[in-house]
């Protein structure tokens, strides 16, 4: 086979755009122990939570409780793909942002958009609000998690931002469903169900918080955090409290106390009736 | 660092290939100054509007008219990320078809996957539609989309076509819940939601068939409109009818007759009990 | 217009990369005949099975039964795309494996997002599960499709075997739906309904672990199926099976008896009030 030289055209193009849409891969960064420890120990760290959420909930029978269950075991199971993909450089990346040139953990804000629907599902169906209600909260949360991937793949610092705004206003939205709709929601359930719901509820708040902060904060944004694989672990020990924590919490509760969480609603099953 | 010359496959396959899978940035078209306020005049708009109907809806209190609020300010919320991705050139690309290169605003379709279940959503809850058939349209939309970015990242005109066919049979499935479905659906409900129901139900089915007619009279499609800068236009200005006017209308009959839109049926809250 | 030489990273980059992110093209693989057979066969074969559907399904009127009908049809529907896309060379790729380059028919991988969900679906509704735990299914199955997508564009072999058992593992939850859930919540259902739920629920348990088997088989995996073309056909019966035959007896069932499918539950819509 013979080839002719070809010049590159989208490489002359993305030197001239704001918005390079090949994402380059960045194997080498895995060279740093300090992100790659961060990536690896969460794999183990998730895999042992799922196996163990299996185990814990093994006996649970009651229908309410078995649909909270798995939905709730899903959360660590997502993380193991999710750290997975970005610790075999699936869905790790490089990018320069105005003439520095950062690691992008793009893969982070991909698989948001799974689990962190499924904390919001675990938590609408604790609070009994209705279905349609649990599915708004999670377009708003997916909408979130894509416009941080938008910040995460755009080049020219100041969009970034920009989409950092907007994806903090999607984050409003769902904040706004947590904090003011589920305790509404959750109103005439029981006082077990509303004090771990509460528990839980703070838990998610005040660690959700945390990530656009790490991301703000982080060599993505500003960064205050210097390396990439120290703004890893940031996000890391996030994901230990807002994912394995939170659902190890939920999952106790679940299994101790099961006919707490039967619906009282609509959505109810006709084994309830 | 020493760099050997590489000769590159991508591009070579690229020339033999009815489908370019590396989307080529298009930053330069943004030069274009018709294209570029079609663009960013709907971020100023679609944000005026999300922030105006907040403060439309600020004192909703019942909880189906607060959940049917939410969603609909949904729809110019996800249109500003939708404009500012393609004003600011991310979702932006170019793209050779029958020897013709042509602006793709691939963007656009990506992000219908998102506003269109949110009016979909609005739609069926005001329909009092059960959430199985709001789903059901929702999946039927979403493929309706994405069949769109499939013809908008093709490069064989005639497979362009053959995915813009593929796509409107979707779409058929859409209208059908919309003028069959949903008018049925919400045979029970009073003579005020009813009336609203189908002021909103034309004004989405006119437009929505707007879309594919500017597809195909555009330069994506037979170029009738001969520039993308038009184009651009007449997307953005059926924008503003099926998003920003759609809400205004269905948030102020909801900001004025909040307990107009209470369900009737088994997806109630415990609220209404 | 004048190109200075530019040496091209991303191809550098690549070749210490275990994980390519740009997919090839693949186009010269469609000129295997036996490949592209059973790709063009199925696009028809889908189209007309979706065309006989609507006509089987054109006099049902009743609620669920309509419902049940919509989300069916839409099974080979996005077949229909899913094939076309396949065959015009748009969602297939080539990846170097191990030494070995493969065609990827990552376009099969991203289209199950979409129609395994609307089997899920339809099952869902036929055994009247609670619409919250249709969701949670579905969730799985998307996360067992994205994962098998992953595995589909990574190159090193062992990574690949990971994917496969965390997708593998997504599937086990999906199974445990179908074997445990949903014979439990259609226990109240009429025989004919749970006898049409029985034999959908074993074809499709049966069918769909053949895919897992056919990709360790196939040219992705093992490669004792040694070619594209003969993996793609052993993909393409599977379908034959797990989506027009499946769809049909659906539709058949519910064509002859709709008002067997009503709901018993909260899910109901007013007409059956």
């Amino acid at each position: 086979m013979s080839y002719t030289i070809v010049f590159h055209p989208v490489t002359v193009a993305r030197e001239l755009s704001a918005a390079p849409l090949v994402i380059e891969p960045a194997p080498e960064a895995l060279n740093d122990v300090v992100l790659s420890s961060s990536l690896w120990l969460m794999v183990a760290l998730m895999g042992t939570a799922t196996l163990l959420f299996v185990y814990m909930t093994r006996n649970v029978s009651e229908e309410r409780a078995r649909l909270i269950s798995v939905v709730t075991i899903g959360i660590p199971a997502v993380s193991v793909a999710s750290y997975f993909g970005l610790a075999s450089g699936l869905t790790l990346g490089s990018i320069e942002v105005g003439g520095r040139t950062i690691t992008t953990m793009w893969g982070r804000y991909l698989t948001w958009t799974f689990s962190t629907p499924l904390i919001l599902i675990a938590l609408g169906l604790l609070a009994d609000s209705p279905p349609s209600k649990i599915l708004a909260a999670v377009v708003f949360d997916v909408a979130m998690c894509v416009t941080g991937l938008a910040a995460a793949l755009t080049a020219t610092p100041a969009y970034r931002w920009i989409w950092f705004a907007i994806s903090s206003a999607f984050f409003v939205v769902v904040l706004y469903v947590l904090l003011v709709e589920w305790p509404r929601d959750a109103a005439t359930r029981s006082a077990a169900v509303q004090n771990t719901l509460d528990t839980l509820r703070t838990l998610t708040v005040v660690l959700w918080v945390g990530y656009p902060l790490v991301w703000a904060l982080g060599t993505e944004g500003l960064a205050l955090i210097p390396t990439t694989g120290l703004t890893s672990w940031a996000y890391s020990l996030l994901d230990v409290g807002a994912k394995a924590v939170f659902a190890f919490l939920l999952l106790r509760f679940v299994a101790e106390d099961p006919d707490a969480v039967r619906s009282s609603t609509g959505t109810a099953t006709p084994a309830d009736d």
